[in-house]
């Protein structure tokens, strides 16, 4: 009946979105979530932290703010964040969103027009996706590996298409787990500096390290300034505060301001005054330390968990992050086998919608590890190894 | 140095937050913001509310919530703030925004293609007009006068132009504090249905009546689902929780449910659930008992300022809202009059940013009222009499 604009017409709502509908029953054990764990929130601090912030009468917290951010989070972040990861920022360099998924959005609006190329791992995160659907932007995929973009293929992929943007998620990628070794971060960053095309480092989960050693951002070896670095308070703060962050040159955050005013005027400045007092407390790295043995308790439950899996499928194997990257041996019907789990009672995303070029997919899924208590975990990877044993064509 | 998209080539920024700079200075009288009173806020109540909601461990408040927003803040809006205007709808006619500027940006993006064609009022909200630059669409200006958007140019742009959309901001309407007639309501909502075009009726001032009566929302009149409404929860609690509103028909509410989970997946849980607690406790007939005599107090004593402007200087005599619009006689420069008001400590926005095409923008100035104090607008309209008697040509 209506005539909706090419743009809304091309996007599919998330396929992940649309599960969220079946995790209304208890029973099932849900590996398709991309939550982090709601055992990880600070509820006593962010309490004592929202009470203090309302003391008095705060009228900057409930007035109109300004759109680059609340300058105490701007503040806070590049002191708390960024420094201990090796950068140094001024204010002119960083712009709140609200969440880090409105980071993604008007960084990729103010660079590609229609029809401009971006470059992107294959598999990628499916709300990235969205974003290129929405903006009509043409996609092409790079091959990755367990060490993250394989370097040839994007080689070849920049002389071939002449990209505008690579658009990168380096550690802990969502879907695979994977990591974007050392140096290919470095080579990543001469490639955007020797070619002129932006990085787009979108790095929600670098904080999220259960092992190994943490390595230093894109952003770090941009010589150049072409790299737009995203980060998000979803998963070490709460997703549900909405507060994300974007880092880059003034003159991109002056850009990226405007489609940001735009788009929603402002981020919502109470939210973003209790992130600002919890990183300006000092509380981040006791948060990280109470988590990371938890979430790690969870990684390692389900890594166990494929001993009931057959010994042809092949699983990665990340040191953080929320996800675990599955891939099935031969042609398998991933949807079908997704149907099967949920009648056993257990959850996952067939990898389909991560890839915007789904001949790639091949027989994938993602496992979520982080929002399931290790024994439902167990519980879980015993029933999905079952049904994954019984379906394998 | 970087290559932007046309997007965001296209658009400046705000004439207003560019004057935010301005307002560091205590002694400028500042009728150029749209602020509502910080007067108004209920600090003790959202603190309680605030406080009361994190009692406990509400995970649901702190995760990641569904796209369309938090059911029980859905639910108090039809009952609290849509009944008593005389309009049904169910949760599937409800989507939650952050902040009512993304309630425009998603539903203009949801129908309109690039070069597609929307009637506006001429003058209008600066801020729609930075999405409609954003995205590129076509703006035909429509004359209005006290009563809202002029009948008989509606129709002869209708049929020049079959426009896809019309937007309007019905009732004190920003920037000139007009309000559309009972008849004009009744017209527009027929012409939609006959022509069929989309109306966005953005009506965030509708509750701050301060005299006269209300009138019912163009949508109470729409017989084929052709109004989408816009409200905000901005100026009826405050404006730094970002939580607006898009009312619709199911299948619009879809689509606009979709774009918006592209561009920040969903508005802060937090704020949601106390704009809901807010609404769910009856408290908005009480704050707006307190806060009308206030705003009427502030618009009274400008009205009254005009007493020191001479007799040739016309302005608008609105019943609410947070404006008045002030139209000089002959041709003169405003943006060189605004420049000697600042030098006279009093601060107001020219009325060109308010028009798409800049040629009907004659000598007019918009001017804010909510925002600051009796006293102060009483010497700051001295002020500006002098300044504007001082420089007519």
């Amino acid at each position: 009946m209506y005539e909706f604009s090419d743009r809304v017409n091309n996007i599919k709502p998330s396929a992940i979105r649309e599960m969220f509908k079946l995790m209304g029953d208890p029973e099932i054990i849900a590996f398709s979530g991309g939550n982090p764990a709601k055992e990880s929130f600070e509820y006593d601090t962010i309490r004592e932290i929202t009470t203090d912030l309302l003391a008095g009468e705060p009228s900057n917290l409930l007035q109109y703010g300004i759109t680059e951010g609340y300058d105490p989070l701007r503040e806070a972040y590049i002191k708390h964040i960024l420094e201990p990861k090796g950068l140094s920022a001024g204010l002119e360099n960083i712009l709140i969103t609200t969440g880090g998924s409105q980071g993604l959005f008007i960084s990729i609006s103010a660079f590609l027009n229609e029809g401009d190329t971006v470059l992107i791992e294959a598999p990628t995160f499916l709300g990235t996706l969205m974003v290129f659907d929405y903006l009509n932007v043409n996609c092409v995929s790079v091959a990755m590996d367990e060490n993250g973009i394989v370097l040839e293929d994007l080689e070849a992929k920049i002389k071939e298409h002449n990209p505008k943007m690579l658009y990168t998620i380096p550690t802990f990628q969502n879907p695979t787990g994977y990591t974007l070794s050392l140096d290919r971060r470095k080579r990543v960053a001469e490639l955007a500096d020797e070619h002129g095309f932006i990085v787009l480092e979108d790095d929600p989960y670098c904080d999220l390290r259960y092992k190994g050693e943490a390595l230093p951002p894109i952003k770090t070896f941009d010589k150049s300034g072409k790299v737009v670095m995203l980060n998000s308070m979803s998963k070490i703060i709460a997703p549900g505060i909405r507060v994300g962050v974007v880092v880059a040159e003034p003159e991109i955050i002056s850009k990226v301001t405007v489609a940001k005013q735009a788009i929603d005027t402002h981020t919502a400045t109470l939210t973003q005054a209790i992130c600002a007092e919890y990183l300006g407390r000092g509380l981040l790295p006791g948060h990280l330390e109470r988590t990371t043995p938890m979430y790690r308790e969870r990684l390692d439950t389900m890594l166990d968990g494929f001993k009931h899996f057959p010994s042809e499928v092949k699983f990665s194997k990340p040191e953080g992050g929320l996800f675990v990257w599955v891939t099935l041996p031969g042609e398998q019907d991933v949807d079908d086998i997704a149907k099967k789990a949920i009648a056993e009672k257990v959850a996952f995303v067939p990898g389909a919608p991560f890839f915007n070029d789904k001949s790639l997919a091949g027989s994938t899924l993602r496992l979520n590890f982080s929002a399931s208590t290790p024994d439902r975990i167990a519980i879980g990877m015993e029933r999905l190894g079952k049904v994954i044993t019984d379906n394998l064509k």
